[in-house]
C-alpha cells in the first residue's frame, strides 16, 4: 500500500490526519492513500518563489531545455512501472496508459528541443523590431521574460502524467517554478513520476502537493500563475478568488467541452474519408473510456446518412471488449472512480430524456459484457450511443458526459446549420470536419473556427495517417473559448505566454540589440 | 446645453429620467447632460450581435481597414470642434486635447494601414505552417477569426477620444462590432466623435451608450468581449460577474499603475540623458494634469542625485502655468471632475503622512497660482512633488494619485534595489530607465521587464527625439501585469487577439492552403 508523498519546500513529506484513499477502479480495492493535511503550503509556495524561481531564471533557455530532456528520459526509463500504475489506479488499458505516459515524455521532449533551439539566452524575442516615430534610431521590440512567481499546475484525474508534462514543459522552459497539484483519485502515477524527475531541476523548481489542498490557490498573488484543467465549477471558484482577481494572477483554464465531429454531405459510405470518420469516432468514444476533454461528444450528420452511420458505428463499437485492463484482449477499462461512474450514468439518463438510446452500455441495461471482471463490481460502463434530431429539444449541447458516450445529431447537412449547432456548444476544445469537398471545408472553417481552439479536417489525402482529433499535439494550441475556459496551452512557443510577461521595449536600436545579446 | 445621445439598436436616442450633468471643470458650469435610463440595452446588444457582427465579418480585412481610415478622416476634419469640446468638458489644454483627439485618429489610421496590408482576406494567419506527425501531408497552422459576439468598450474619463479609438481600431479590424461606453463625466467628446464616425460602418457595427449603464456588462455572454480601462475596483466587479465567469467572456483590463522612472547611477547632472529625464518627468507629471494611466508616479534616484534633481525639477515645474485652458499661456488645466479633485487632494494627504512635500500644489497650501481662474473655483491642483527614502514606510508603492503628483524615492542606485522597488508596484503599464551604461540597462531589463507591459530606455543617442514614456504607441503593447490588470492592447497585430479566437487548423497541407486563400 502506497502512502503518497508530497515535495514540500524541498523535502519529501507525507501529510497527517485522516488520509484519502485511492482505489483500483476495476476492483474497487484501495491501492494508495494520501493526505495534504499538516503540509506547510505557505512554505511550499515561498520556497518555490524564493529558491526555485531565481535558480531557474538564472539558467538559459537551452539549460532549461536540458532539464526537460532529462525529465523525459527518466520517464521513458521507468515507462513500464508508470504504465502499470496507470492501469492499476486509473483503470487504463495499457494502450490508454501509453497515451498518457508517452504523452508526458513527448511534451517534455518537444519543449526540450525548443529550448535547445532558443539557445544560450534568457530572453525570448517576440516578432521583429520596428521603427517608432521619425528617427531610425528609435526602435521597438517585444520580449518575453518569466513572471517572478510560481506556477500552480492543477491537473485533472484523466491524465495524471500528460497533464503535468504538458503544463510543466511550458512553465519550466518559460522560467517559472511549478507546484503540481494532481487530482487526488488518480494521483499514484503523478506522485511516482515526480519522485523520478523532480531532482532533475534545482531545489524548489518542482514541488508536489498530493491530496486535497483547497487553500493552495488562496496563497497566490502578484507574479504567480495558475494553469487549471478540470470542471467549470472549480474553474469558477478559482476565477472568483479575491487574491486571484485583485493581483490579476494569470489564470489559464481548460474546462468542459462538447466537442463535435461534423460529417460533410459529400461523403459516401465506404469512402476513405467515411472510414476515417468511423475510425476516429470509435477511438474518441472509447480511448481512456471516453475520459478525455477532447473526446467527441456530438456527432453531426446529414439526415440521410444517419441510418447507415449508426449501423456501421454500432458494429465498430461492438468490437470493443470491455473489462479488466490486465486481461488479454480488453480494449476499454472502467471509468476512473465511483464518482465518475455515478456522473456518467446520471448523464446518460439526462441525455436519454430526449434522445433515443441506440447503444446502451449501462450496467443496468443488461447488455454490458465484461471480460476479466463482473458486472456490479468496478466502475464499468460500455460504449453508449444516442440519437436526436437537430431541432428537437435535448441536453446534448449543454451536458458533457465524461465517459464512452456520444450523441448523433441528425441535420440538413448545411454549413449554416452545422455552425449554429457548433455555437450551441458554447465554445469547445476541438472540432472535426470530415469532407472531400473543399468548398464545404472552407465554409466550415469560417463557421467552426471561432468556436474552437483546434479544428481538425479529415479528408482522403490524410485518411491513412491522420491523428484522431482528440490527440493533443505540442505544436498546436490546446484550449478553447467560452465553456472550454478561454485558455491557450501548448502550440509551441504560444504555450509559454501563460508563464511569461510580454513587454514592449522602446529604446535606441543599438541598445536593444546589445541587451538582447546579453 | 447638449443632451448627449446614444446610438441604440441603430437609432440615435436620448435617455429618459433624471439626467446626469457634465461640467466644465474650470468653471464648474454644467455643459451637458445625459441619461441611459429607458434605453433598450438588450436590443442594443442583440442588434450589434445579429446585424453589426455578420455585416462586419462579411468584409475583408482591407475593407474593414477602409472603414477605419474613413473614421480617422472624419475625426481629422472635425478636429477643431473636438479639441474645443475636450477643453470645455475635460479641462484639457489645447495641447492635451490634441494628445487625445489626434491619438484617436492616429490609432485608427495605424490599424487602417494594417488592414490594407492584410488585404483581401477574412482570415488572419498566425505563424508558419508546420508538419505534424510523420507524413509531410499532415500540416498544422494557426489562424485568428473574429469572435461571433459584441465587444463592449468601457473607457476612462481621461481619454474620451483616444480611449475609444485605440480599442475600436483593434476590435473593428478584428471583425467585432463595438458598443462604446465612455466615462460619463467627460462623455461630450466621445458622443460627438461617435456621431461623426458611426455611419462609416454598417448599422450595428458601432453603438454608443451615454450615461450610467451598470447593467450593460451583465447582458454579455459567450463570444463577447469586454475591453475595460478604469479603476481596479470596477475591474474587480466586472471579473466577478457570473455571466462573465461562466461564459469566459474575454475580459481585457487596464487598471491602476504606479509607473516608475529610474535614474541610472552613471548619469551626471546636465548630461543629455539627464536633461531628457527632466523633460520627461515634467511632461509626465503635468500633461493631461497628470491624468494618464501611464504617467510617472514614482521617481527612483540614487541618493547622491536627489538634491540636485529636486532643485532642477522644481524649477521646471515652476514654469508650468496653471489655469483656464482657454487663457493664453496656460500649460496645465484642472483635473476633470469634483470627484477626481477630492481624490487627488486626499491622495496627496495620504502620501504626505510619510513623505516630505517638496512642492505643494494643493489650493489649501497657499502656493497655487492660477491664470484666468481663481483659487476656490474649478478643480485645480498644481504640480506636487514628494520625497521619501526607499527603506522608509510609505504608501508610494500602493497608492495611485491620479493627478500632477509624483514622489522621488531615494535609493542606493543598484539594479537589485530598483528591481525590488519596481516589484512593490505590483505590476505596471510602463517603466522608464535613464542611463548611458549598457550594462546597467541590460540588468534593468531583467529586473524591470517582468513587471511591465512596456519599458522605455532613455539614453543620449535618442535624447533629442525620444517620446516621453507616457506616450502610448499603436505599434507597441499597452497593458501590464498584476495591479495594471493583466491586459494587452495595441502592439500592432497583438491587439487584435482580444477580439478574435486563435484556432489551430490541422489538415492536409493543400487543403489548408486552399482554405486560407478563400
Amino acid at each position: 500500500m502506497r502512502n503518497l508523498q508530497s515535495l514540500v519546500a524541498g523535502s519529501w513529506q507525507v501529510g497527517t490526519g485522516e488520509p484519502q484513499t485511492l482505489v483500483n477502479p476495476t476492483t474497487e480495492e484501495v491501492v494508495a492513500y494520501t493526505s495534504a493535511e499538516g503540509l506547510d503550503l505557505e512554505a511550499t509556495v515561498s520556497f518555490a518563489r524564493n529558491e526555485g524561481g531565481p535558480a531557474l531564471r538564472a539558467l538559459t533557455l537551452a539549460e532549461r531545455g536540458a532539464i526537460l530532456e532529462q525529465m523525459a528520459k527518466r520517464i521513458h526509463e521507468h515507462r513500464n512501472e508508470l504504465l502499470e500504475l496507470a492501469m492499476i489506479n486509473g483503470g487504463n488499458t495499457r494502450s490508454d496508459a501509453k497515451f498518457d505516459v508517452d504523452g508526458a515524455a513527448g511534451a517534455l521532449a518537444h519543449y526540450a528541443t525548443i529550448g535547445k533551439e532558443l539557445g544560450d539566452t534568457r530572453v525570448i524575442v517576440d516578432g521583429d523590431g520596428e521603427q517608432v516615430g521619425q528617427s531610425p534610431r528609435l526602435s521597438g521590440r517585444h520580449v518575453y521574460l518569466p513572471r517572478k512567481g510560481v506556477a500552480l499546475l492543477i491537473n485533472a484525474f484523466n491524465f495524471p502524467a500528460w497533464g503535468f508534462g504538458e503544463k510543466a514543459a511550458c512553465a519550466l522552459l518559460a522560467g517559472m517554478p511549478v507546484i503540481c497539484k494532481p487530482a487526488t483519485s488518480t494521483a499514484v502515477v503523478a506522485a511516482r513520476m515526480l519522485e523520478l524527475i523532480a531532482d532533475a531541476a534545482p531545489p524548489g523548481v518542482v514541488s508536489l502537493v498530493s491530496g486535497s489542498a483547497h487553500d493552495l490557490p488562496k496563497l497566490l498573488g502578484y507574479g504567480d500563475a495558475i494553469a487549471f484543467t478540470g470542471s467549470s465549477g472549480t474553474a469558477q471558484r478559482l476565477r472568483a478568488l479575491p487574491n486571484v482577481m485583485s493581483a490579476a494572477v494569470r489564470l489559464n483554464i481548460e474546462a468542459d467541452s462538447l466537442n463535435a465531429a461534423v460529417l460533410g454531405p459529400d461523403l459516401e459510405p465506404g469512402s476513405d474519408t467515411w472510414e476515417l470518420f468511423l475510425r476516429d469516432l470509435r477511438r474518441e468514444m472509447t480511448q481512456k473510456t471516453g475520459q478525455k476533454c477532447t473526446a467527441t461528444r456530438r456527432i453531426f450528420v446529414p439526415e440521410d446518412r444517419a441510418e447507415v452511420l449508426i449501423e456501421a458505428l454500432v458494429d465498430r463499437l461492438g468490437t470493443v471488449i470491455v473489462g479488466d485492463p490486465f486481461t488479454e484482449g480488453v480494449r476499454m477499462g472502467p471509468v476512473a472512480s465511483a464518482q465518475q461512474h455515478r456522473d456518467v450514468l446520471d448523464g446518460i439518463g439526462q441525455l436519454a430524456e430526449n434522445c433515443d438510446v441506440v447503444l446502451d452500455g449501462r450496467p443496468a441495461g443488461g447488455k454490458l459484457e465484461l471480460k476479466g471482471a463482473e458486472v456490479g463490481k468496478g466502475y464499468f460502463v460500455g460504449p453508449t450511443l444516442l440519437q436526436v434530431a437537430h431541432d428537437a429539444p435535448s441536453k446534448v449541447h449543454d451536458l458533457e458526459v465524461f465517459g464512452p458516450v456520444a450523441t448523433i445529431v441528425t441535420t440538413p447537412g448545411t454549413p449554416e446549420v452545422y455552425g449554429q449547432l457548433l455555437a450551441r456548444g458554447g465554445g469547445g476544445l476541438v472540432g472535426s470536419v470530415y469532407s472531400d469537398d473543399r468548398k464545404f471545408a472552407a465554409a466550415m472553417l469560417m463557421e467552426a473556427a471561432p468556436h474552437h481552439g483546434r479544428l481538425v479536417f479529415g479528408s482522403k489525402k490524410v485518411a491513412e495517417k491522420a491523428f484522431s482529433p482528440g490527440m493533443v499535439l505540442p505544436q498546436l494550441l490546446h484550449g478553447g473559448p467560452g465553456r472550454a475556459g478561454g485558455g491557450e496551452e501548448l502550440g509551441g512557443m504560444r504555450g509559454l505566454a501563460i508563464y511569461a510577461q510580454r513587454t514592449a521595449i522602446q529604446a535606441d536600436r543599438a541598445l536593444i540589440d546589445a541587451m538582447l545579446k546579453a
